[in-house]
């Protein structure tokens, strides 16, 4: 089988021996007679899968006791919507940080369900840097402080994290959980959608400290309040199952090769490839981040002409390299290098970009 | 392969055509040189799946003019808050027919968001019985009337639809959708989860009236209004794509075989079967649905005691027979006879209760 590269923002490229897994049995699930996904997830085969995959998340990730872990429908996109629902309770502010797209659509929802306070906002520096650790402050009568850790389509990353107290902290991981070890303990919440380090669309992980749920109202619907979910394991109704199965494997992989450091190392070499590719150009290639806040998954370039950048795409795109082009709002490149995408993909990619340039000269 | 008989309520088995379309292509789609759930959800590959699902919605379904196709996240179990939210402005009173443990969901939900009015409560009846179309008449100030057209827990199914001019009517069809025609011109919204009858869990189908997102409140968050979703082609986030292509394939199966009328005679034969059984035991099964309202996605019967349903049930799941369990709130049997069930497992399934109770005699 002939593999495309893929640097597309989401959803990623998956790891070849995941696939082969998946190939090996979506028709008869390791020899039960049927599909993982026409298993009743009140099952036994699903249940152990289920359970298994909870539990590859709490030691990748090194989660404590005293958090329960959720598989939510609806993408990162539905969690703007559910974490003021749950956490924003009258005469309370939620604090957010504008980061950039993501970020944003976090707070125009919480805008939505409550009051909210933007504590920094990107568009002062065309979201091109972070706010310092140091300088996340919560307000008085803070609910919860939101941050989105790594912005997918402006290619900026929290390197250190805030530290807010008694405030509760809650991150929007979608685009960089399990690249790299992350303080469980200094977060309240923290959910990601999979799709883009943890496996196929479909589900979202919810990471949530059990007084948060326990302390969710009781007035928010079913499959509204996370009470709802941790309470059933997630299983008040049907999960998305073949994107947990995918998940699993994904964690089984990453275990295999090292778990969360191994990803962390993976990831700075990476993408350490590409930004030096970039700053050893003579300026031809730009990275428009402060250098504090580039991002290890979402390297994002300019090229000194909108036609060159068009023209580096279909090059690239010619010899298998998919999904360079920048995202519609801010133009440029985009090379996203999530934990799947192998090394090897990245290094033929900088190759590329040498002789590009060269060729341009 | 060695088949399990799988009469599970829910997810549903899938066609063994499907299964080997699914194994053949997971892991390099149609030569692409990448998985469909690695593959981009803004590129070529997946809009063309995307876009030929929903045409193939229309076609099977019939779906007029004026209507979108959208593909969400959650579950049946979100619309549950979805309808009332987008649907039920303030003034106005929501009409729910409480037929079973989906409708008593879905009224619980809606009383969270506005005022409802329960038309027809078949508690009194012990859900046992569905109300007769004409006896479903809105109230005067109604922003719309919701039905369950299948209970997948007690075995009932509407089989002529209420008539309730200018105020919207609402349908859950998560577990008999295109198991039969439907005039979806009678009907301003139905959704169902795909994991019965359509494909793999993950995604739920709305098929809504272009009037009635249009006039979705201002004020909801991005998911949570269906404006969002319609105005995008349900592209607004990642959509959960592997769903999606299993309901691509399972609805070309249908097309194959017959379509909507087909897919109804087939289940007509298949229930039949069953109910014939039942009735033909002399009491040794019994079925507590009225027979006006039986279903033919799930069917219900009682044995003579627990501990013979305990037996049965054992002794059909060391014949392979998987998921005859009736829902631990109601307790007895059920079997489950979604589209994907082939009608030889139905027969086998009828052998082993004749065999069985002239065990007992």
């Amino acid at each position: 089988m002939s593999r495309k590269m893929n640097f597309y923002a989401g959803p990623s490229t998956l790891p070849i021996e995941v696939l082969e897994e998946l190939k090996n049995n979506i028709a008869d699930y390791h020899g039960e007679g049927y599909s993982i996904v026409e298993a009743s997830h009140r099952g036994k085969v699903y249940d152990q899968l289920h359970n298994e995959t909870v539990d590859l998340l709490k030691e990748l990730l090194g989660i404590p006791e005293g958090y329960s872990i959720l598989f939510l429908g609806g993408g990162a996109t539905l969690q703007f919507s559910m974490v003021p629902m749950n956490m924003l309770s009258t005469g309370k502010t939620a604090d957010y940080v504008n980061s950039g797209a993501w970020g944003g659509k976090a707070v125009k929802d919480a805008k939505k369900i409550g009051k909210v306070n933007v504590l920094f906002d990107g568009k002062d520096s065309n979201y091109s840097r972070l706010p310092a650790a140091l300088e996340v402050k919560p307000s008085a009568d803070s609910a919860y402080v939101h941050i989105t850790s790594n912005e997918t389509i402006g290619g900026l990353q929290w390197k250190e994290w805030p530290s807010t107290g008694d405030t509760p902290l809650v991150a929007d991981m979608s685009s960089d959980i399990l690249s790299r070890p992350v303080p469980v303990e200094k977060f309240a919440m923290i959910y990601a959608g999979a799709q883009k380090n943890l496996g196929p669309a479909g589900a979202t992980i919810v990471i949530i400290r059990d007084d948060v749920w326990k302390n969710a109202p009781s007035d928010l619907t079913a499959y509204l309040s996370y009470k709802t979910h941790a309470e059933k394991n997630s299983l008040y109704n049907t999960p998305p199952v073949f994107s947990i199965w995918g998940i699993n494997l994904v964690l089984k992989w990453i275990k295999k090769h090292g778990g969360a450091e191994a990803m962390a190392e993976r990831a700075a070499k990476k993408s350490q490839l590409l930004y030096n590719a970039i700053e050893e150009s003579d300026g031809f290639y730009r990275c428009p981040v402060d250098p504090h806040n580039r991002s290890t998954m979402n390297v994002v370039f300019r090229l000194p002409s909108e036609e060159l950048e068009a023209k580096f795409i279909k090059e690239a795109e010619a010899r298998g390299m998919l999904g360079l082009k920048g995202h519609r709002d801010i133009g440029g490149c985009r090379a996203s290098i999530y934990n799947s995408v192998p090394p090897k993909d990245v290094e033929a990619l900088v190759e590329f970009m040498k002789s590009f340039a060269k060729q341009q000269a």
